[in-house]
């Protein structure tokens, strides 16, 4: 219904992650109403992030260099490895600020609906980094939700024979919630999960 | 939290209209595991809008030339003048194929607390066209919410004086849905606007 450039820009935008139709639309015309240094700006940065960011040899983190900003730095420790699913879930780690040891992005989680096996993830290359003999403990912090669980079983199964501690976050009461709204699982493993505090 | 270009690229998506800080993170972790050329005609397509494409000098619709392609189409009749918000409100009305007459973008409904007085929309470029003396009637299709039926309003008494019948979409029952599921300022609207059907 649009013509030419604006009808392509609908559609490349409907092609991202979230945007259905009408998002696209919107945006479209946002981007048609903004500044051309600002477009450009969105143009540029589309570019340089395909040129410079690339994944982390070592742990498959975001990296501009071919080792990731975690992976170079000396003052991390090697015994703890903190497995995720993502590297936005690094984010989320190491905005509290508890973790001062390395990484590991599997790259999703096991989920056989969506045909995501073992060999699809990195999990070959987690038992290399293992074997290399640093690691002490291995704290699986995928997501605390069925494949994610399912991801935490398979990966203390491989791991176990090989004699190194394997952790999973825990699971309770988010803090800063209300009792009542807890859903009875959470609520369930809070009670599990339940610390003598005298 | 990411390095260079990545932090970048989220912050850019993260000014576009409906796009909060996680979706801007999941847009840029699509853009890095897309095809460089997927990429690249994205970024192409946001440059190519801004340069070719403009706003219609007669109708403030979208357009790639000086006129849109309905002001410049010679097959529609200039006694209509159909009055939309938005040039994607062309779109919907186009989709009916109900209409064949000319379109004007208000570019916005009045809407005091926003600051948008009827000085900020395109009203004295509608009024320039309607005294060039080739309207019979304006339709004003504004959005059927309080800033559309208040500019409505206006319109109809800028334009009474001048002699040219003034009509609005009419409210009612949206077809296909269920007289339960309407909400009752619809519903009362549907009574006000029954028809005779024998």
């Amino acid at each position: 219904m649009y013509e030419g450039a604006l009808a392509d820009l609908v559609d490349e935008l409907g092609r991202l992650p979230g945007i259905g139709p009408k998002s696209a639309q919107r945006i479209a015309f946002h981007v048609l109403g903004s500044d051309k240094a600002d477009v450009d700006r969105l143009a540029d940065v589309l570019r340089t992030v395909k040129e410079q960011v690339r994944f982390c040899t070592v742990c498959g983190n975001v990296a501009t260099e071919e080792q990731c900003r975690i992976c170079r730095d000396p003052r991390r420790g090697d015994e703890l490895i903190c497995v995720v699913e993502e590297p936005k879930d690094i984010i989320a780690v190491e905005r509290t600020g508890e973790f001062r040891g390395r990484y590991h992005v599997l790259g999703g989680a096991i989920n056989p609906l969506d045909g995501v096996g073992p060999d699809d993830l990195r999990i070959r290359e987690l038992m290399m980094r293992l074997q290399a003999g640093a690691t002490k403990e291995v704290i699986i912090a995928t997501d605390p939700n069925t494949e994610g669980e399912a991801t935490a079983t398979y990966l203390a199964l491989m791991i176990g024979p090989m004699g190194l501690a394997v952790s999973r976050l825990a699971s309770g009461l988010p803090v800063g919630g209300d009792l009542e709204y807890a859903d009875e699982v959470t609520l369930g493993r809070a009670f599990e999960g339940r610390r003598l505090i005298q």
